[in-house]
């Protein structure tokens, strides 16, 4: 692939992500995106087959973004322990403000379609929900939470209490940043977690 | 209206909460339904003047139900207290792997979209919180619940719970179900609920 076909290529995916986040990724349409982006539409469909592969692109691109913008900064700005932990849901959450979550949009849209999309979105959550749990860990072997905490549960309401502020950030605004933090914060303190340690930075 | 005008608008609303629940709200078009129904398109429009007139009639008629199912029923069956609680949140969270809740899939749809299903839907939602917030705060009346709790934020908790629990549901099914339980009996045990109050029945 040259090098213009691969910032072609960028191209369309950034466009697309940036629909995807307004209406979905079955609001994807082929022939008004490429008529945004100035492209034929053989020109886009030499880069993504079908309208499938590219909403597959797309998510694969939210998913590199996230791990990017949630993930990475707080692995390499915070020690292992409960400030990684804080740190890791600050950014998820803060996500939530500037617009509606692809991934949880797309599980809406995709719940009750099996396909390649439905498994795509089902295996990102996966993943995410491992990544937490490990973060969990690490919280217990530094002795911060209970070691017979069920960190595959508590990963659960976590992502559970994203899911709840999402909905409701989405509907009412500013006001559910409150109460997602006081959740988190609560169910930290049921697993053993010392109060004084659950700082927001 | 006559007895016959209730009965036809009584059979719209009915085949169109169905399909709402498998394609949404938005998925709703007035001709295939009144072809579906044997109406006229016209026929059809007597009874709802608008597509958006006919959505609202929907969600109230999934509010009704909601109440019907969920609310009433286990405020009939179940006294005061932890029991009644728990009663209501087991109806609520059986009706999930039965189909898409229409509530949060509408809030899903209409989120970024103002306008009166949009303020409906935001309405229905808040109108649960307050149901839930009631029964936790009789909870705190007989001494089951710490009385310093504040009802407000664990209304919103359990919604989160079951949010979370809807994502998983639809996703990965029926086990979802156990981390919901273990999450609600989590997060009322932190609320100074007795372990062996905390029984589904």
């Amino acid at each position: 692939m040259s090098i213009k076909g691969v910032e072609t290529r960028t191209r369309i995916l950034r466009e697309a992500l940036g629909q995807v986040s307004k209406i979905g990724f079955e609001g994807l349409t082929l022939g008004p995106l490429a008529d945004q982006l100035g492209l034929s539409k053989s020109g886009l469909f030499a880069h993504f087959g079908s309208r499938e592969e590219l909403q597959l692109a797309v998510l694969q691109l939210a998913a590199e973004d996230f791990r990017r913008e949630v993930l990475e900064p707080a692995v390499h700005q915070s020690p292992r322990g409960l400030r990684r932990l804080l740190a890791i849901l600050k950014r998820w959450f803060n996500r939530y403000p500037e617009g509606g979550c692809v991934f949880l949009a797309g599980s809406a849209e995709y719940d009750d379609r099996p396909g390649a999309m439905r498994d795509a979105l089902a295996d990102f959550h996966l993943q995410w929900r491992s990544a937490l749990a490990t973060a969990l860990r690490q919280c217990q072997q530094l002795g911060e939470l209970e070691p017979e905490v069920d960190v595959d549960q508590v990963a659960f309401e976590l992502f559970a209490i994203a899911a709840g502020g999402h909905h409701d950030y989405r509907l009412y605004g500013k006001q559910a940043g409150g109460r997602v933090k006081a959740a988190v914060e609560r169910l930290l303190r049921s697993c053993g977690a010392a109060p004084e340690k659950l700082i927001w930075k």
